[in-house]
Formats: structure tokens, sequence, C-alpha cells
């Protein structure tokens, strides 16, 4: 099996986009960013871990609201600059309490 | 209708991660960015347009492969940071000639 990980490529803040997407329905719940370490972690750990660009650090989705992502599947795309996580979403994926972030409609 | 268009937040290079899935199957099809004259132009033209930040300019997607995206909806997450696209997609998204550009499985 290639080695993907080593070919991610973090951008200048180093960090990566990351899509958080139900296993079984493909609703796509939220986009936030994860640099390598929060990578690693989700992959050590098997929950989806992110790093907060607003408060400059890492956090475990769900550590406060324990609505905590387990993590069936990773994958990359063909560039290797953004990462899709396919996870079984405990409760709500969106802080409004709502199932998934994308509720906005522009169009 | 609240104006989400005026809400959207631009990077520090005038750019908002955009997702396009496919409006049947839910399938992510690739993440690019655009910014804000490639949003306008595909809201505009109803074709997913987005920039290139390798070339530096807007690009129609399909405008040489002919695997034009037809947007059916666009929304954006609750913090106005990312794009979701709704797309029925012509051919191939990936330009390696994959359905979808999500083929690397990690873990």
């Amino acid at each position: 099996m290639i080695d993907f990980l080593n070919r991610l490529k973090f951008n200048e803040q180093g960090l990566i986009a990351a899509i958080a997407q139900d296993y079984k329905t493909n609703e796509i719940l939220m986009q936030a960013w994860m640099n390598e370490e929060s990578l690693n972690l989700s992959i050590k750990s098997g929950f989806a871990t992110y790093f907060s660009r607003s408060r400059g650090k890492i956090w475990k989705k769900g550590e406060t609201s324990k609505n905590i992502q387990e993590i069936i599947e990773i994958s990359t795309d063909c560039d290797y600059d953004c990462i899709l996580l396919q996870v079984k979403q405990t409760g709500p994926a969106c802080h409004t309490g709502k199932r998934s972030c994308f509720f906005n409609r522009i169009i």
C-alpha cells in the first residue's frame, strides 16, 4: 500500500483541509483543519481530532459536547491537499445543534 | 432569505474552500478553491468555476476536459468559511479519469 501520509501537502500554516462525511449516508457534516499532529492523533485514537485556527490549538471533536466522530476511513485526493474522513457521528456535528454545518443555502 | 453571500469569509489570499458533491449520491467529487469572482461566475453561469492556486487564474471546471459541473445548489457552513456545491457532474470529476478525486485511502 502506498504511503499517502508522506505525500500530504500541508499549507504554509502547516494545515490541511479536512472534510467529515457520514460513512453511511454520505452527508457532509463539517469542514475543518488538521495539522500533522492532529492527523496523527486522529489515526492513533480512531476519533477525529482537528486543529482550531481561531483558538490555535488541537481539539478532539466532541471533547466538550460529547458529539464525537469515530473514524471509519480516511482518504486523500489526487493532489494530496485535502483529507476526507468517513465518520460515525455521535449527535449533531454542528455546534448549533444541527446535524450538519452546511445548512445555509445560498442558491 | 438571509444574504449569506455577504457573510462569506474569504481567506488572506481572497479564497474560500469549495467542496463539490454529487447531488444525487452525495459522493464527494473534489475540493477546490474559489475567489469572489469565480463564485459570482458560478452563480451567474450555473456551472462550477474555481480559482486555480497553481495557475493563479480562474477556470471553469471542464473548459478543457468537457467534464463540466452543473450547479444544483450552493450552501455555506455555520461559520461561512467553506462552500458546498451540489452538482450534476458530466463525466469523471478527476483529471485522472476517476469519478472522484478522493481515491487514495490512508486508513
